[in-house]
């Protein structure tokens, strides 16, 4: 049965505030909750309407199909509801490719993008502390369970880019063609902010700047989505590597 | 002022049937209907909260901004609200690369793919009767001006291939490497459903399985979104043609 205290607290992280105070997020469906339960991350509490998932008895509270109604932020039916806790940080491991994010505010976009992460292999994205929160719900949902594969980290951008020896790619409508030119497999790739792109503080870090050359009407064509120019980029840094 | 009839149909407009019958479609937000008004396309009514628009004055009606607010389909403001027509069906031209959906139901994915093929040149997109309205009001959205620089064509997909001479190429999981293969110039590529990829009848008509390698974990990383991966075969066909 769920009680009261379980359900505001529940509700409560649907907002990052409680997500921090709390240090738990919320996973739904089978699916997702199953993904969750086979990785590094850590079950705090399983809300579910039958018993088959195979956790700890004190960690399964069963509930009806109506509480879980009443704690789940998806209109179509499903039968579980999971708390997990927020992992501590890792290091950043920079022998590969980094996807850095500056400023993404679209859970949609980011959680596609840590889709894309985990089919290209980025073991390792790091968000400014303004982009929109992966715990967020809607981010936990749209990432299809690759968020358990992928390591985000929210930090101070500036900062991480300056103390890193790294080659610091980012994309700007004056760039080099990205086909053209030379990515190493180790980097970091910076992506901007959905209207308005790279902050001016860290387009002044950045070492080389690169385009994804546009083939359309060169006057009309709105920039592309950066969900999309991130497929793209991604696609390209990932293609070298089997080049070399 | 907005009469009862004006409301009535505007508001039907967001259903396919009234779309069909009236053959009439709405943009929204004045940098969309400014780019509908500087294309092909014809304007049938504008309804807005001022006259900065310059329209021919019988195609013009001036409404209060609650009026705008009963029939918009957006929450955030805006000072127009645009009905143009339908445009009859051009040919497919093939000389240049052709982009074919099957069965493509998310409007945003949509949205998403005709910005896509105006980035890329793509000027003829035939979508299957399966795949949702590009004259849908989230599609318009989401194009930002797209569709008026990319032909939208509605075909029994099936017969449309049939009846074309240049290469199919598909997306399959087990397809050749989209990053080793030979690409041309011209050609047809499909690209399939959400949930169910590309279906049965259309696959036994395809030339040439493509896929985007997958460069994470190899069991469990789910398949690309198919707008992500149209971004990357886009970007693939694309490059090609400068490569060479």
């Amino acid at each position: 049965m769920l009680t009261k205290n379980q359900k505001k607290i529940v509700v409560s992280l649907s907002q990052k505030k409680f997500r921090n105070q709390h240090q738990l997020f919320v996973v739904e469906g089978k699916k997702g909750v199953d993904e969750f339960l086979n990785s590094e991350f850590e079950l705090s509490q399983l809300f579910s309407t039958s018993d088959e998932f195979e956790v700890e008895a004190e960690k399964l509270v069963l509930i009806s199909e109506k509480d879980l109604k009443s704690i789940s932020n998806l209109t179509t039916p499903n039968t579980a509801l999971a708390l997990f806790k927020i992992p501590k940080g890792k290091k950043v491991d920079d022998s590969k490719l980094i996807l850095a994010l500056d400023d993404v505010r679209d859970p949609g976009n980011l959680g596609t993008i840590i889709r894309l992460c985990d089919w290209f292999g980025i073991d390792h994205l790091v968000c400014s502390k303004e982009t929109v929160d992966c715990f967020n719900p809607k981010v936990v949902q749209a990432t299809m369970g690759s968020l358990t594969r992928v390591s985000t980290h929210y930090l101070d951008l500036e900062n991480f880019l300056k103390s890193s020896d790294l080659p610091k790619f980012g994309t700007f409508m004056d760039g080099a063609s990205v086909y053209s030119h030379i990515l190493p497999a180790n980097g970091i790739l910076v992506m901007g902010n959905e209207a308005n792109g790279i902050s001016t503080q860290i387009e002044a870090l950045i070492d080389r700047k690169i385009s994804i050359p546009r083939f359309g009407n060169l006057q009309n064509t709105e920039s592309l989505n950066v969900a999309t120019a991130t497929a793209i980029l991604l696609s390209e840094f990932s293609r070298r590597t089997i080049e070399m």
